[in-house]
This record gives C-alpha cells, structure tokens and sequence, in this order.
C-alpha cells in the first residue's frame, strides 16, 4: 500500500543525460581557452592512428601525439582516433597540425556540444552521440562522437572513453582487400564511420522497443506487478533518447546533399543511404514515444477499471448485508407485542428469508453484472 | 472480476510488423555483401518473365535465373517478377545482367527496408509494403514489394512470398488486344502495378472501417461485451497501418513530378491519379486513428458513466436502510421507561414508519435522479 | 439507468458518408472502363444545356444527349448539366463530344472521388462536394458535383440527384440582362456555380452552430436530458462535414492563383473572393470542431461533478446516521448493571442527544459545503 | 448542489460573435447588387470629413454625402470616415467617386466579413475587427473597420458604429503642427489608424489577462467559489478573441512587406512596427489560451483532490465506528452464558475499549493522513 | 484538509512577467515622443564608455552624457552602456550624437517590448530580455537588454538595471592582450555580449531542471509534501521563461545569415556558434515543458492512485465488519425458541466463528490484491 520509490531504472540513461543540460562554457568566458568540459571517463589519452590504401594498412596506438603527425600529409587515407578528450594540449598541437579553427577544436573538447554538422570548403565537422546498448547490463552508454573529415584524404575522431563500436571498421581495413572499404577514399571512411553509429542507434531502439513489449506482457499477466512510476520512467527515458537521436537526420540531409568536394561521386549514393536510416531510426523514435504513451494511458484505464471493478464488488456485497442487519435489528427490538417472535419456526424461517434476500440480490446485482 | 488477458488481435498484424523494428544490417557491416535479411516465406525463389507488345504477349515461370536473362535487351516490355528473397546469388545475377546497383540489390533483398523511392537518370526504384487482406480469415498479410523500372523497357518486381494481388494485372496482359496495357509502355505497366498497390490498402483501410462499426454496434448493443484491451489493440494496430501506408504519398509526389525520361507524356496522367489515391488513403488513414482515438474516449467516459450510476444506486440504496437500522436500534434499547414500546399497535405502526420512510427516500432519490 | 443507445442522428450524415471509403475501383481493375461507382439516386438521367449570350437565354432539358452536342462549338456560353450518373454509355457520348479525357469521365462517375482540382492547359476540372441543408428535416444532403471548364466557352456540371441549389443561377441567367452573369464568359459562370457550392457550405456550418447551441441550452436547462452518445455522433459529425468541405481551400487556392487562359482577368477578383470564402468555411468547420470537443470535455467535467456532488450528500447522510446508530446499540446492550438505563427521563434525553448530534454534523458539514 | 447555469460573461462577446458565422450573401444570388448585412447599430449614417497638411487641418461632418467629394481630387491628406453601413445607396455613390471595385464596396457593407487585406495597383483594402474594451461595464465591443488607402493621398474609413477609439488622431490632427502625423501623407494616416486598432488590442488582452488573474485569486481565496461552467465560458471567450484577432498577423506581413508605391519609404518602418506589435498581440492571445486552459486543468484537478479529501475523511470517519457498532452489537446478544456481562465494572470498561479504538483509529488514520 | 493557498513562487517570475502584457503606448498616442514605459529600477542613469584597441583600453563611468559623445568618431572600439531607462531627454541626446532612428529609441525605452532584430544598412539593433539567475535567493531576474552596433565602430548597449553579467566581458576587454577580444572589432564585442546573455540562459534552465529534480525527488520521499498548486506554479514559469527565451532563436539566425557589412568574415563563425547555442537553449526549454507537464500528470496519476489505494483498504475494512455486525444482530434478537443461545460454549464458539470470518475475509481481500 506504500506508494512505492521508482528505483526502476529502464536503461541507466540518466546518469549520461543530466550534464547535457550544462552550458558550454561559463557565462562570459573567453571563446580562444580550450578547456575539457564533461567528465573524465578514461585514464589516458590514447591517439590511434590508422593508414591504409588499396595494398596496405598500417596501425599504431600510442600516446604521444607527434607520432601522429607525420601521418599529415601522406597520400592514403588516414584516421586518427583520439579516445579521451581530458588532455586539451595534446588535442590542441594535432588540431594544429591539421589546420583546425579553435572553435571547433572547442566544441570537440566541450561533451556538452548539441550533435550538428558544419560544412566548409576545406572540413566537415560532425558532432553527435555515439549509443552502445549493452545487451547483458541492459544499458546504454552515451558518448560524443566527433568527426572530421580533412582535404588530405584524412578523417580524425574523437571519443570520450574506448567503445568497442568501431571494431568491425578496424577489422575491414585490417582484413584485407576484398571489401570495398581499401579501395575507397576517406569520405567512404566517415561514411563508414556514421554509418555505424546510426546502426547502433538501431539496436538501442529495438532494446526499447523490446522493454515495452515486456511491459505489456508483465502486465498481462499481473497488471499489478507494474507501477506508475516505471511507465514515467520509461516515457521519461524514451523522450531522451528521441532527444540524442533527433539531430542525426539534418546532420544525414547536409551530407546527403552537401555540394562538398571532400565527397566524391561514387560515395554519394551511400550518403543517401545514411539520410534513409536516419529518417527510419527518427520514425522509429516517434513511434515508440507514441507507443509508451499508449500503454500509459492504458495503464491509467486498466488501473481505474480495476478499481471501479473492485469497489462494485464491495459495495454489493455491503448492500447485501444492509437489508439482513436491518432485520436482525427489527427482531432485537423490545416491543412488548411482537406476534412473529413466539412460534417455534419463526427464528429458522428468519435464517430462510435471510438466504433467500441474500440469493435474489446477488442474482440481480449478477444479472446486472454488478458482481 | 478478472482482468482479461488482450488476447484479442484485430488483423494480426503483429507477426509482420516487430521485425520491421530491425536494422538492416549487423553494425559496421560491409555494404557491398548481399545478404537475405528477413524471414523466409517461400520454398523457392521462382522467376516469372512476361514479355509483351501489341501483338504477343509470353509469360514463363523459372527457377532458373538465366532464362529470364535472354528478354533483357528485347524491344517488346519485359515484366520480371521475382518472389522470394533467400537466394541473394541468383537474385545478383539477375542485377548483373540489368546493371542494378549493389545497394539497391541489399535493400530489396532487407525486407525492413522503410517503404521509398529512388530516381535515377536510368532507373527507378521503389521500395513499398504490399497489404492484402483475407476477407475470410480478417487477417492483413503484409510483404514488402519492390519495383524497377528500367531503360531497355523492363519492369523488374520482387516479392518475399506468391500473392493473388496480381493477377488481374497478368489477365490483362494476357486476355487480349482491348485494354490499354497492351498498346502502352514499361511506365504503363509500372503504374498498374503500384495502382494496385494502393488500391489494396483501400480494401485494407475498409476493413478497418468495418472493425471500428462493429466495434462501435457491439458497444451499443452490449456495453460489457467491448473491453479496453481490444481498444488498445486496435489503435495500436490502426497506428501500425499508417506507419505502413505512410510513405506511399512521398513515393507518389514524387513519381508524380517526375521529369524522368522513363515516364512518358501519355502516362504521366495516370500517375497523377496515383498521386491522388495516395492522398486519400493518407487521409482515410489519419480519419481512421481519429475515429479509434474517438472510439475509446467514449468507451472510457461510458465505462466511468456506467460505474458512477452502479455507485449512485448501491449508495442510494445503503442510504434508504440507514435510518431504518437506526430506528430497529433504538426499539432495542432496554431503558426502563420507554413508553413506545407498551401498546399493542406501536410495531405495526413502526412497520408503517418504517414503509413511509423508504418510500420517501426513494421518490426523493428518483426526483433527484439518483437512482 | 440503462445505456441509452445512441440513436441520435444529428444530420443523417451516416447514410452518405460510408460509402466515401470505397476504393475507386475493384484492385487491378483496368481504368479504360467507365463504370458508375455509387448509388443511384434518380431514375433518369436528364441533360439539361443552356445557352445565352448578352441578347438571349435558351434552355432545353432532355434525355437525349445528342441534343446537347448542337451547342458544343457556339460562341454563347453553353452550361450543360447531367443529372444522374448511372448511364455511362451516353455521358461518353458527351465526353467524346467535348473531348474530355477518359481518367476525368472515370473520376465523374466514381462516386467516392475525393474532392480535387486538375488544370490542364485547355480546360479546368474540379470535383466537389456539393452539401444542401435541408432545414425542416434538419438533415443535409451530399452529393458529388463535378465541374468542367471548357475552352470553347464551355461549363459542363455533374450531379448525382436533382437539387435547388442552382436554382437561383439559373433565374439570373434567365431574368434578364440587369445582372453581371449575361454579360461574362463561362469562367463566371463557373465561378458563380462554385461560390454557391461554397455559399451553402455556411450555410451547413450555420445549422451546425446552432445545433451545438441548442445543446448547450438544453445541457444548462436539464443537464441529465444530454447524453454521452449524443456529443460522441456530434463530434462525429462535425469531423465529417470537416472532411467532406475540407478540400475546398486547395481547389480554391489553386483556381485563385491559375494562370489559365481559360480564366478571363475580370473573372479574377471573383476566384480570389472565392478563395477568401473557402478559407473561412475551414476556419469556421475547425472552430466547430474546437466548439464540439470543449463542449464535451465540459459535459464530461460536468457529469463528474454531479456524480461527486451526489456521492459527497449520501455519504455524509450516511455519516450522521452512524454515531446515532452506534448509540442506539450501545443502550441496547444486556450488561447487568448500566445506570442510565434506569431513569425516567434517560430515553427522551438520549432523543435530545439524537437531534444534536445530527445537527451539530449537518451544520458541520454545510460549514465545510460537504452538503 | 443544483448545476449553477452558466449565467455568467465574461466580456458578452457572444452578441456580437454569433453573426459572424453568417454567409455573406443568400446563397447564390448575384454579387452585383450592394446590399448591408449586418444589424444597424447607428441611426444615421455619418460622413466625416478631415482634410489636412503641414499649415491647415479642416474637418466637417455630415449626412450628405456630396459635400465629401469636393475632397476627391485634392493635393492635402483626405480622410473620409463612414459611420454606419446600411445605406448602401450613398455609400455607393461615394465608391463611385473614389472608383471603388463593387466587390470591395460588398465586403465593406458585409460585417461578417473575415478580416483580410487585399493590395491593388492603386488600392490597398484593409477589413479588419475593431474591439474596444469598456472597463468599467466589463464589456467589448466589436465592430468591423474597413480602411481603404487611395492614391490620391485619401484614406477612407467605414466603421459600423460611433467609437471613441480614433479620437486620439483626430486629436494629433487637429492640434498643430508638432507631431509627425500633418507633416505625413495617407500612408501614414493609414498606419496610424492600424496601430490604434492594434493598441486597443493590447487593453482587450489585458482585460483578458486580469480576468484570469481575478479567477485565480478568487479560486484561491475560496475554491467553491468558482464555477465549471465560468472557465468553459472563459475558454470559449478567449477562443472567440483569438479567432477576430487572428488575421491582423496577415495583414501587418502584407503591408510590412508590401511593394506598393502607395507607401513611401519614409513610413516603411512604421509598418514594420506595426508587424512586430501584430506578431506580439497573436503571440499574447495565445498565451492566453494556454493560460485558459491551464487553469481549467488546475480547477478540475483542484475539485478533484477536494472531492478526495472529502471522502477519505468522510470513509475513515465511517470506519471508525464500524468496530465500536459491532461491540455493541455483540454486548446486545441475548447468550445465556456471557460472563462479561455480570461484573460492575464491565460497562464503563467497555466505554474506554471504545475510546481506546477510537482514539487508536484515529491515531492511524492520521499517521497515514487519511484524515 | 483545507486546500492550501498556492504561496510557493518557483523563480518569483510574476514581479517582473507581468507588465510584459502591456501595450507599447496609450492606444492611438503619437510615436514621435520619447517616453519611459516601465518601472524605474535604477536612481540615477549611468553612461559607461569604454573605448579599446590592440593597446590600450579606458574606461569611464559619468551621469554626463556629453562625455560619453567624444567618443562617437574614433576609430578604436567604444562600447557605451547605458544602465537606466528613466532619463529620455539624454538618452534622446545620445541617439542624436549617434544618429538612431526615433522609433529604435522608442523601442529602448519601453521595457515591454517584444525581443527582436532589426537589420539596416548602417545599424545592427537588437532587443532582449537578460535572465540572471540568483542561485542563492533562488530567484531569477529579468531585464530587458538592447544592443546597437553602429558602423563607427560602436556598440551602443542599454539596461534597465545594473547587474553583475557583463562583469567579464569587462575584465577580458581590461586585462591585457592575450584574448581575442582587444585585437578584434565591434562586432566581436556585439557577439561576445550576446554570447553571454545565451549562456545565462543555460543557467536559468539549469536552475528549472534542478527545481524539476528537486520536486521528483520530494515526490519520492513523501508524495504528500507536493502540492498540485506548486506543479501548477512550476508549468506556468517554465511557459514564462519559453516565452521570454523564445525570440533568441530568430534573432540569432537572422545574425548568423546576416550580410551586413558591419560583420567581418573572421567573426561569422562566431555568430554561427551563436546560432548553435540559441536553437540548443531552445529545445532545452521546450524540453523542460515537456518535463513539468509529464510530472504534472505522474503527480496526477499518482495522486489518484493513492486515493484509490485508501478508499480500497477503508472499504474492505467496513466490508469485513458487515457479516460480523449482522451475526451480533443476530444473536440479539428477543425470538423465544433460538436453541443456539442455550449452550454454555455458544458465545465463545461465536467469537471463534467471528476471528475466522474476519481472517478468512481479510486473507481473500489480501489474495486479490484488495487491502
């Protein structure tokens, strides 16, 4: 009967969603300072950097930024994965080497940053939300991912903590010369790049989509095993994941129609491609806020029909006992002339009349469908 | 008393419609594998090539790819319909032989796809979900069909499992010189086609019209016979249905506006007419989510309506037997001196005290409309 | 106590608003055929053509439709109007005459068309719903009416059943040379047509407006005479005027802002009035429906306030009775020895305590408006 | 515990609201024929006179409506105010001097015209509500104001009936030569007058605004004081403002934007003012039906707990004398053998078991806040 | 019991939100003549001219205006702030000096002002509310703060109040050379002032989304210490502070498009990042809406269920003791022969019959979830 606490949490997503309500900076504070903005989520800051063309591929991880460097100017394709964003100077002296405007190096350092894309002649700087839904803990995690795809054939991210999203990109470079991945530039690499973190924004909604249709059948099968307070969270946690997602798709339509020379002809299809998913994962949020609200509204009705069931039911079977108490009284009264009070029978054809008042009321209040 | 399970299911539509939820492929996959995702419906993948003019028409049915191959490059209109999906490698053989792009080939053969459509300067593509209902069974089975037009004067059609939607499009291929399909091009044959389409999702949206009248007499007939679970269900699965039938009014403008040279002048009306279909099935759709939506409001506010006149009368008539019991108590009490209780007529007279009293209360209660 | 049925109609509206769901044609039906797809709602079909000039008005009513075909190529304005639909044979015949497209003669005799307009470059073609309020029955009527702007000074008009509405046209083409409509081309004419289909949509919306009144002065005089069902056919209703009237705004955008020859630039003022009609119809059909949702969120809000107002009397009745019925218990215990019993004046005094206990709480609970 | 009628006004709007769903004609008839629909709210019909530039201002009133058209052709500012519409004789004469179109001089005379604006090469045409708000009777008055600005530097106004409203500019004309308005043209005249209209907007939505602000404190000073039927009435008032307010947001964009030579660039920016205080009034009385409706949401959630409390109150009440009744009951029965009933001191034990009940139910009752 | 008064102001918004309903003017007043229209929240007007370039900056404070006016013509930038409304005879002295429009000025000193941008050919104006919010007093502070960037290179600045926010902009334009602000122009000043406007936005929105937490977490711990009256309060300041923040959006996209001259490229991406901040600060607020509204229904919801829990517990109790009050009834009826009252083990056995009545009730109530 205690109203119970919503200590259930669906996906954990709070804890990742609170800090984006922070500023960017604090109010009045001079644009030029790069400043780590967020939480530190990872011990160091790894610099992964990757280099390949259709005969080889070449990988190093290390720590110390310059070795990164020479990678610059190289005819094939780089990518440089930065993992940690607590070491502004580091950051800083890449973005440096590759020409980067402090604004963005800002935004980029700032986890706070709204996802958005920005398009200039000679970068594409994309911004957005990297969800990993990890099946087993029933939680997603949230990171930002940054990207930016560089004039000399270069592509450098940007994660808060390791993921191992990236993994099967890694392996197609690695693996060989068989997919289509070596043989193409670094547009099909952020491509590639975007493309995976739209698919796992897929998976995250089919686990959402999974949870409410959990709810349903836990409510099918004991409507009172689910608690008001769960549906809050749960439309709660919905809303902010449509919140994550919700600027992918103008991101997808500025790459889908970008007139940039960064991206080549034979990539362009695969960008529209990426404008079709990001359209779908959006319909597919829509469609699932509208189905939590569904089911809450549901809920509501289910809980008031159970009540109004439940008071029906007892409220009968008080009526019931009205008129029997109402007799019993009239035959505890003192009245010195009560003829129905001296035959043997009378007290057993009481306890008849009782039965047969009880019986017909709840045949009617049955019939009427009361009961 | 007890809750009922909403083992109710309006259309069915369940089976077909979760895995739309899926993404197209496992995450950081390669694009260029073709790969069957989705659900096998049929044993084999038969091929089935008409080819036509003004004069002949010729229909074979294959399991063997390159049979359909030698009407590629023919002049007469080529129609190749392919049903069932499970076997990528023929299906690739097939796109070779009419330069279908890789992509287009992994979403045919992705029956998640979201419904759209593709314009190139040689093809064009379109990916929608075919609705067929059984009268009998009122059951929709859903499928995705997909559809090309090509240059050289073919149409090349996929479907994941055989349909009687068809037919009559192949009867007027075959039955003679009268109609028009004959005498007309590939676009000609495209619009049929997609009419076709659309004109199922009438027969469907009729269907559900029919659910929410029957739903609407069993209500007025027996207001207990309806519950609220089957309510839900049927919003669910009318938001299901415009989730489905939505895409067909983009896939329409734009056919519609087309300024493809695969679309002829004297068919260009046609496709207007398909436009305007679409347009109205939309609308139906949005008529027929406002009308389950309105359904339910009065179902709730009946349901409340119902219970609050159960409440009034139980309460009503608990309040008549009050002042009864209390007078019954008080010719119980055992003081010594009351004077009532001594001569002969004072119980017939209470009885009589005790009839004016209810009869009182109760025509007060009527007046007032309370009972 | 009953449910009521809802046997209220409003306006009838139900009879010909179903059909408005069917598809066009049977799926895969060739469009080449012409078929009547409706009702058929009179026994004839009659051919009514009128011909004037500034000098003279002529007018010819038959079943013959070759005697219409004389005035297809007259320099007079010529009005043709067919009523009843159910004989496609000679309204083909017409159509040949007048070289009408065979998608146009299909929309024409398809009933359940959805309101629309088509410009082409050598004639306008618009299909609407024509609704006629009958006042004295409080029903209206709807059918299809169909207009078709010719370039050889042409209007040729379909209904499905006779109507008064044009009568008023008809008299000024024929009273005389005083009004404006002698003196124009067929495009007035086909505007003075349209704006009497737009006039008498007010006119409907009028009988709407009135009707909600009615209901709130019926609701304020007796709230119990209003029922559920009743809002629930209304709200119906009104979203079905809404859609039926609905398309008229893009009809009369784009005939306001056309750039066909076939409009003359004196005519412009008219259509672009027209347009400033139509888009006051909407506004008022949405402000109907804003009016009949408030007016059952307030019967809603109301009808629980009553049922709270009841509750709250009995149960405080019920209140008052309990300490008096526990008293009177109380004194009808057996203990041996209970002093007050024995007293002469113990039982009229225990009746005092009776009527101030009552009071004491009734003023109680009147302080407090609990009753 | 009657249902109150809704006998209470906000602003008595509804007497002049309810013609405006009016057509504008009988259906069909010709639009040639000048006709006044409306109610005649001035005896006679007044023509005002004022004609003005940088050294003189004159200004006449009169019945006559020729003594207006010496007027016509002058260099200096004119400004003719019509007052009082149904003389469509005069009025027509006037038009004929000022070459109005008929269509415009039909709509003048219409008062259920929709506010809009019309611009012509040599015309601008402004319908528009005029709402004057009358603090002490708590009142608004709503007439039409038609405003035609003409190119030979006149501006001619048609208002319905007398209002003090304009006063202030006929103030600023009269009275010297200081301000802007006599060193200004028709243009700004004609913005003066818009902007009058538009301010007296503004003091109708302060009204508005203290109105819901009065409900409030009246709501909190005493709930029951406030009744459903006043804030379903203010709802619908502040829809009904809404909606005559709703096209000035039209008109300001037109004329902010407007090409026309009739306004010269110097009073540009008084237009664009114009706009800026339009988008704000819209931008209020939207607030205002948030508002509206929030407080109607607040007050039944408000009536709501109260009727919750009541009960809970009036239900634990019961339940407290529910065992105490039983006891007595039991100490009532008539068994041979009770023991407890011998000893003295039984009775008065039994009269602390029932405080101690009482007080413990009590206690509990509390604790949880039951009570 | 008693319905609380709502006394709980979440940010004490009301003080300054109300006026902001007021009209420009008194309807129909003359725009020429400057006026102050708003409260007087400052003693005397200060005029702080600040004037920098890459090597020097001065500061001065003065009531004086005319010391403020040699500054008009320099080239190095001046920033002007003027703090106090109350004095239009200098502030009219200064728009003189810097030559600005009468009805720019009129807007400036009308605190009730919509915000907004105006864009000319030699001037930037815009117009906005400044929040501050005061952690400490938990309240937030609104003013209305107007920016002018002139082509001489100046920034023009006017507040009603003196207030701590633009305190490090100071400090950055006073403390040296290392930041960008000395070594860039007006229009970096105009973007940074802005800038720091937006981010207290976030600040204010980060109090409301802390407030939020604060009352779900009230919630929690005692569902009853939260008033509907507060949830009330709490949406209506959330609607308030949208409205206030709602115009940034196209005030910043209007800047962020702009082509004045008076924006130098290096500074556009400055304003870009402007435009970024105002639509995040903006689907910030929208999101908060969306927050409070769905605590307000969950505190609904809830408090319905809590209601429901007690009247549930309240009614089993009653319908436990109706069979046990109707046996003690029983038993005290005066019939001669009722062999049951003989025994000497009858009335315990009663007792025994009573317990298990009660726990067999009780333990069914339990099963069903009831009590």
């Amino acid at each position: 009967m205690n109203l119970p606490k919503p200590d259930f949490t669906l996906f954990r997503l709070d804890r990742w969603l609170r800090p984006a309500s922070h500023p960017l900076k604090s109010p009045g504070q001079s644009p030029g300072l790069l400043l780590h903005l967020g939480e530190q989520r990872v011990d160091k800051v790894i610099f992964t950097a990757t280099e390949y063309d259709e005969e080889k591929a070449e990988c190093i991880a290390t720590e110390d930024v310059s070795e990164c460097l020479r990678f610059a100017d190289t005819r094939e394709v780089t990518w440089i994965q930065v993992t940690g964003l607590h070491d502004p100077e580091r950051i800083a002296q890449l973005g440096e080497a590759f020409h980067i405007h402090p604004l963005i190096l800002e935004d980029i350092l700032s986890t706070h940053c709204r996802p958005k894309i920005e398009e200039f002649d000679d970068y594409v700087f994309v911004v957005t939300k990297l969800l990993h839904f990890d099946a087993e803990q029933h939680s997603v995690e949230v990171q930002q991912f940054s990207l930016l795809l560089l004039p000399d054939t270069s592509v450098i991210t940007f994660l808060e903590a390791p993921t191992p999203v990236f993994d099967p990109v890694f392996q197609r470079i690695q693996t060989g010369v068989t997919g289509r991945i070596r043989r193409s530039g670094a547009d099909y690499l952020a491509w590639a790049l975007l493309d995976t973190v739209v698919d796992h924004y897929f998976t995250v909604m089919d686990g959402v989509d999974e949870a409410i249709a959990d709810f349903e059948e836990r409510f099918e099968d004991d409507p009172n095993s689910v608690k008001a307070a769960e549906l809050y969270q749960l439309k709660k946690e919905v809303s902010a994941l449509h919140r994550l997602v919700r600027p992918i798709r103008d991101i997808a339509t500025i790459l889908h129609r970008s007139e940039s020379d960064l991206i080549t002809p034979a990539t362009r299809p695969y960008f529209r491609d990426l404008y079709d998913h990001a359209v779908h994962v959006l319909e597919q949020t829509e469609d699932l806020r509208e189905n939590a609200s569904g089911l809450r509204d549901f809920f509501l009705s289910q809980a008031s029909h159970r009540m109004n069931e439940i008071m029906k039911v007892l409220t009968s079977f008080s009526a019931i006992f009205l008129p029997l108490t109402f007799l019993a009284g009239v035959y505890g009264m003192n009245f010195h002339h009560m003829p129905e009070l001296q035959p043997a029978w009378a007290y057993p054809a009481l306890w008849v009349v009782f039965g047969l008042i009880s019986i017909g009321m709840f045949w009617y209040f049955r019939k009427r469908e009361w009961i």
